[in-house]
């Protein structure tokens, strides 16, 4: 049994300073880097592509709308076809820095308003799918569990990585509890935790109603912004780790790579 | 004997069309594809890598200073290892679509005021060339004939194609008559083929100055949104085909290529 | 009897050119003017300015989303205090250029995908509304016919105009057939102009099926783009001067203006 | 005797903070707001307008290149009409939320490489001045003292207002050292007290070679992001005070104006 835990990084812009990169690093195992158009610029994405490569994470594309005032996180209607243009430009443009300072892409994981919006419409979906297909189909689509996007994925014949959170409550339709009821965050370490064990487990997650809820669990998305982040990774690593579940990323699935294992005990994280 | 003729394109912007880009690709071997940061978002980008693809030209990234509203032809005061990054960003973006596409990318050529400064500045030069390398050594680099960039190039090892222009004059010391004179621009078709046929067979150009100047001529530089060009490059195809000088881009000069030589005798253009 | 034409300009943008404007406003007696989001940048901004100024045209603020790239057309999901702020910054802008050149602002009119939301969405068009009346509450606010944003207006005490379309058919509760739908385009100038004729002379207006539905009509929206345009616009000219219709702007109503009455009769077009 | 202590204020940008806003507006009387090109989104212009008129400090407009990445310290090579169009676009953005808000605008106090640049270009500085003067006679141009910008202003008839550093050294012809070589930075409080002190009382600057230098000191700059710049206003509040010399902006300088003087004293900071 094992499980990656990812995170976003490189997101700042320009003289614009954001998140705490250095200090989450060491606690995950999959980076999730922003291509210049939500956040990060050229020397951010270089800087951020070092500092993967140095704590030996595995490195995903984040690709989102172009709208940095919005973070990405504001919703664009935008035409299919221009997301699958969009997708493969961000793509082309990070793997260049991976490229050119040595090391693998593994991942590409949809941002913010893109990530929820693929999450339901299956033409999004299956354009950004298409769009990692035809760069690199070795490349792994990472997706919310059980969204348009991971079936989208599976259309192209990609591998999926399911995502799971450690501080959103579950509905019992499997969707996240919105951020606007109460009770969407999980505040405490130990619990997040714990729901985090229990679906690597037990493929499974007790909702906010209180029924079962199965759940594929790949990898874990951790917020490097949020104060209690650090607190909650840490704890999510003791709890698997005293429960022989590694942590690990997926770089031992890409056939193209040479590449050891990567695993956050290894790493002696 | 051969030479290389090539163009700028896919120079649109979302709403805004411009350039003749069907218009004059048939009279050209290479195409340099606009990368998103002077002009061409990225369905743009997509459509004229296809557009290239069809027509069987090579394909080059033009990377530019990100600055829609100038066109990336004002000069901004930028740090060396930002050019580095902007250059690797832009393209790896083009690399994404020319991949997803299935073609293959030929050469770099900086746009507008990023190539004129390289031109001239050795470390913009060598960041410009440093890049190329590091992200796939064997492309050639475009720059104007006997430059810095050129030289920066040579340096890394990178195959390079030394620049000409047939509607631009020349000074003694080898450089483009400055806009801003008289006798800059070649305005007539035959003038401008001969230019071209006497750079191609005996390595040299004639100076406003009266004087032989010693130059190597690789790639015909054709403006495509002049209304003059058309009339220029089918006198130059002409001219040269004539004095049986074949016209034909580099891809035969890369390793990876299994294309067939396009050169555009075999095109019939 | 009188009306307003009223008539997108300027939304050019840097290297780009878009529209006819010269040959359109010959033929209108408003004119909205991008600010430089979705479209115009700054020198747009003043030439079209004074364009406006030499053809004796009133002169409104077209603010529109930040989007250059989807020219204001897509929808984006926006904070409301967001929209407010946006649209007191491109009136800003466009106001400085006004008085510049020796104008004044006589309305503003959302572009696009504001203007779509803004008719349907209350919060939205409370925001719009409330940023003119901030900004100047003698501005005229232009909204479509019985939309939202004409109720907007109206709470905060602003004159209002609403906007009827030329080239687009009606549904029988008063909104616009929707162009994915046949019949939702009218392309012959005499129906596009008798349509205006029964909405200023009987305010009313026979929907698609075929219904008699009141409407108020202060300005029709001419799009300077579409081929057609010119054709109705002097169709509509002619028709509703024949029918002693007055055509002509709101700047009488400006109680700061000392502007004569600008009629396109008075200037013989 | 009089002086104002101005500072730049609102840069920062959508999600990204930058600056300390509100440690630093209690000790100064006049303040520079970004206006949405190099820095500064249009929510934080109007909460920076509002932080500015609680705080009764007067508002400038500080206009910059349109570089967000670069911060606007990256010098554009810009044609002087487009100089001219951008400053007034970038006023009248801001102007729009000081009327909103009920306020008044006091001057305009260009940004990083424009504000250097139309320190020694008297083409550019034409422009820039002219831009203010078009747009409102009656508003104050800040420049470096002595420099083509306050010539230009001077030229147009408008109010200047010489600017000089605490925490810089001046050369004998009465140009900051540059920051590329030593002596530079004057760190210490106290000596960057004392050199305002002595511009003001003296009207006289010592250069580094130990000159003295005439110079003519209006307003002070306060670099708001420095760790030091809160010990080096506080510092110079308590010198100027102790000296008798009264800390306050241009507002009663303002025919327009019905405010009441705002000097620290009277706001008791």
């Amino acid at each position: 049994m094992s499980i990656d835990i990812n995170c976003d990084l490189g997101e700042s812009y320009g003289p614009y300073h954001i998140g705490n990169d250095e200090a989450i690093i060491p606690f995950v195992t999959s980076v999730n880097i922003a291509c210049g158009f939500h956040a990060g610029d050229p020397t951010t994405m270089r800087n951020t592509v070092n500092l993967a490569l140095e704590n030996k994470v595995a490195i995903g594309a984040h690709p989102g709308f172009n709208d940095v005032l919005g973070f990405g996180r504001r919703e664009i209607k935008i035409a299919a076809n221009e997301v699958y243009d969009m997708v493969i430009y961000q793509i082309g443009a990070l793997e260049a820095f991976v490229k050119a300072e040595g090391g693998i892409l593994q991942h590409v994981k949809p941002h913010g308003a893109l990530y929820n919006m693929a999450a339901k419409d299956s033409q999004l979906a299956d354009m950004i799918a298409k769009a990692v297909y035809k760069v690199n189909p070795e490349y792994i689509l990472f997706g919310l569990a059980n969204s348009e996007l991971i079936k989208a994925g599976k259309h192209y014949g990609l591998k999926t990585a399911n995502e799971v959170f450690a501080d959103r409550t579950y509905q019992s339709d499997g969707s996240l509890t919105s951020r606007t009821q109460e009770q969407a965050i999980i505040h405490c370490p130990k619990q997040a935790a714990e729901q985090i064990l229990q679906m690597v487990k037990e493929k499974k997650v007790i909702s906010v109603q209180g029924q079962e809820v199965p759940i594929k669990a790949d990898t874990v998305c951790i917020h490097g912004d949020s104060n209690n982040s650090l607190a909650i990774v840490k704890e999510i690593s003791s709890t698997l780790l005293q429960a022989n579940i590694n942590i690990q990323n997926f770089i031992p699935l890409l056939t193209s790579s040479k590449t050891p294992t990567s695993s956050l005990e290894n790493r002696g994280s």
